[in-house]
């Protein structure tokens, strides 16, 4: 039974909960357990990894869910403002609730075990457990249309724009008229003010798709041009930004258009100059998993078949909702990172 | 305990698999039972509704996952051909993996339990459980980069159209160049051929897409114009159909864009002209949930809040694969139609 | 290139749902397709070569869930008569649901979207979308409990007996008292009547649990000595089985005590003799997932390093309801077997 | 839209990991968000509730899954030290884990990626990413059946006890023989110790009760009598705790047997006197879910129908892998606690 012994090397230790400690120390501690609590220490460990590298890796952050009604746009603003996510791809509804808090239309805590008929009657609309108001979300529609009427009015040149000129522009939107207490929180005003690209590879399908849908159809009546978000400037834009890079690193929360979009990067890199490379270092939080064979669910390691992923040892999944190993995973690495930067 | 009597009338019938017949007398048997079975029997017996109402419901199919390589394509092209869609959203890989085995580029039974590294040496490329070959893949990229290339050049009238006009274009290519024996599996060939529109709003983030920044990219190297894919175009096409429709039917193949594109259709409606006409009957395949909050996952009860779904009783959900769900509903669903319509 | 044609051999078929056919034609055709679809056709493809191997396995039937709430008592009835299984072991609920259906205390098609305040008012017991009365249960609760009685007045011999032993007197009451038209059904009387032992490790965690202390409440008030259900001469028996057993297949519905308890009697067999001998045949249907590291969820792969499995090559999970995936693979097998056995 | 305001009154606040603070900090945090890591936060919040409520209920703790290779004994002895638990209802497996590593049979970080036949050939026992040595196990197992054996020849009066009682002389196992620096962390020991009740309907189907099968078959060889675990004497037991209990709070860690065990106590007080007194208050950690119908993932909702819930408003299920759930639960709860006692 000799050769058993290089399988029993690292013990578990049971994880202490009556040591008194900071996030991070309990995520450190996490290390040493098992199952998705030692995944989610992992996740911190190759955060660090990715921000430490003195090859300064681009971060792809990979955006899905509805994470703002969550309450989570501010760890996401964090992010940006202190340099740990350089890219960002997200659903439009992240983007569109984010500019709906600045203007003022929030979201509250609700239940899923009501009557969405009559939620629907009070102009009510349900994110799961989140209430919105219908009103509120109109407002915003018809601004994000004007948005592009002012747009083509003012800048004729602009009537051919990628999703993610029209996120700065909307950064730039809140700046001006969103709400001066609700700016610091907003992660496409940080995005603007800290020139960090926001794409939407799936623009249309949003409220925003919609508001520019308004804007499509007045601009028809009138005559007038519309703007075009062109979804294939996104794709080359996004390619220099990869091209450029040394090395890459992502983070996905979610599956969806998102995760697919910012590995289909590394695999376009592949087909436009035979070069093979994949991302460097990477984590997932996800609920989904693979056996439907969906890319939502799909793991690191099949993504090195495809040499979208370099070596998957530098990946890591964590299967949990993201509203609990967001905040935790990024409070732990601030925690540790302020650490370091300390005399 | 009289009152109690209300509750306790429909007795669950224990099903009896020693009865012969059909797949359709099985999932009708299903009627009677529990659980995701008789969900399962649900989804057959709204989707007979709505091919049955006089109203004749235009029915949209939205279409995620990876169906193509798990082997659903015929089924949706069956859908196609018996009139059971009228129109279909789906991801870029769907409408990408069809297009590739029309060209002869196939897809493999294979394993999840491999070395992804010796597959990348290979030049496999892994989905799951399934195989294909990343040479065959870059000539269909090619092609279809080739694609956009002559359309501009032959219609410069086609700089800027809908993804609905360049999936038609793709059924076109089909039926001309792709291989004769493999054409009426294909539902993109089924879908041109039978007129039946076919969105896909995130065109970019795909194979498609990435064969379509090939041709961006040699376009601006050549100074000519690249195509644009107009995304908001597709969502005022759209809107036409759904707009002219008396009834819709909504039938949800996994979550992502393609559920949140369609659900979004009616709620745009609401927001052109006040009115709020949500679907009327729908079905949904899908092993997501709803309290991580994610679109992909919601219910149809959260949908009628938001006036995308009129009645949440027309609608049912069933927790399942859809490899497994999809094939069994359509072939019941025929079975029992096939009936009717004999003398 | 060469090399990738090993990975490139067995083709995904499309399944074609216009050919006409039985259950067992379609299952068959999934075997071509991918992800659980693929799973289900191996699940029928590994349970006939269980049932047609000339050494004639030992087929374990774990039990969890409820199955019988959720229609499926005739379909594990059926298992019995037709010999596809050998040993059964369950939750208690699954046989205490199939004995108060024989006591014409029914289940009923019910729905999750109710006022449980206001079922509890009218005496209903909801198990998810299936309603039952509690005055029923009762009755059967109490009719249990007098069994015990019985047993110990009439064989004071029987004072200690394994759950095996007490299922068995079950069959037999349901033989005596049982509503005649249901008796057909039951899978606790078709086990009794053909002998197929029903084992509940877990006895004491269920309605027949708890009639049973009932009965211990009231023996020790009149001073008699209770019936004690010896889970140890549980092991030791099923142990006897699996010892005596040329071979063994397991079916696993679900995961808890039975899972386990099946899994254990292959690893208990090498503790007692140093043998190790894991089963050589298996499939399961379950929802729960490894990552969670929770035995119900684990793999057949994960068995093998226990020595419970004997090679993972010839066991398959299909992540599906059982529901759904339990009738449609008996059905199958049925009909193949049928098959065989004509002229 | 007057009406539509008390929908529109508690407003997510999204979550600033900027600021510094404990884990009771960032958990008390989530209060404010949605999804998951709001229900978190209302375990927490339940949890000091039960604790506070100066009727002093009996908390249940039910614990599935493999706690201890997970690394969480600790964290379940320091619930029973700080007497934030009355009693356990644990799967075997917990309990032998338990007893394991306080014999020096300890658990070991690794991988789900590795051939599993090469771990069998070393002896290796794999649990999902964990190893253990087989033979450690089977050193302890023997113990066990020592144990078994002692305890008959010692006290003859012992033949027939409840799994409370063996349990407890485990606890004294480990005092006498167990590693001393082990002590503290087993929460065997400290149940022991506290004098806590800890019930394992299911002691057959784990290795305890393998090892319990070693002692029956030699006794049955020797002529003696083997030990009895009475599993009725078990219900018995736990159902006169729920009795002279003036409230109750239960707490589920997975599913399985220990939930629903918990589960039928209320009932079973129902079922002997009339009375209805469901649990008081409670909280769940899951990643089953109510769809597939068992119990594992059933609802608290569900239980009120059943009278096993008094209401479900003090109630709260967490979809989340308890490894990460667990820890940061009882983590802030020992910082809420302490901050209370603070002079």
């Amino acid at each position: 039974m000799e050769g058993s012994s290089r399988f029993l090397k690292d013990r578990v230790i049971p994880i202490d909960v009556e040591k008194t400690g900071r996030v991070s120390d309990i995520l450190m501690s996490f290390n040493d357990t098992s199952f998705q609590s030692r995944n989610l220490a992992k996740c911190v460990e190759i955060y660090l990894k990715m921000l430490e590298d003195p090859d300064d890796p681009t971060i792809f952050l990979g955006l899905a869910g509805a994470m703002v009604p969550a309450g989570m746009k501010k760890v996401i603003s964090t992010m940006i403002k202190r340099r740990m996510v350089d890219v960002i791809v997200t659903t439009g509804a992240n983007a569109y609730h984010d500019l709906a808090e600045a203007f003022g239309c929030y979201h509250y805590k609700g239940s899923p075990h009501v009557d969405d008929r009559e939620l629907h009657r009070h102009g009510i609309d349900r994110i799961y457990d989140t209430f919105a108001s219908e009103d509120g979300y109109r407002r915003v529609d018809e601004r994000v249309a004007r948005l592009a009427d002012e747009l083509i009015g003012k800048h004729p040149g602009l009537c051919r724009i990628s999703s993610r000129r029209f996120t700065h522009e909307l950064g730039r939107l809140i700046d001006r008229e969103g709400l001066r207490e609700e700016r610091e929180g907003s992660f496409l005003w940080n995005a603007w003010r800290h020139n960090v690209p926001v794409f939407i590879p799936a623009l249309c399908d949003s409220s925003i798709g919609l508001a520019l849908t308004k804007h499509y159809i007045r601009s028809s009546k009138t005559g007038s041009t519309p703007i075009v978000i062109d979804q294939i400037m996104d794709n080359y834009e996004i390619y220099e930004i990869k091209r450029s890079s040394k090395k890459t690193g992502v983070i996905f929360i979610g599956g969806g258009v998102p995760k697919n979009y910012i590995q289909q990067v590394a695999y376009l890199e592949g087909l436009m100059d035979g070069s093979t490379r994949g991302h460097d270092y990477g984590f997932q939080i996800t609920t989904d998993r693979p056996e439907w064979g969906g890319l939502s669910g799909c793991t690191f390691k099949e993504g090195v078949s495809w040499g979208k992923v370099k070596d998957d040892r530098e990946f890591v999944t964590c299967y949990c909702d993201a509203t609990i190993a967001l905040p935790l995973i990024v409070r732990a690495v601030l925690e540790r990172l302020n650490n370091q930067t300390k005399p």
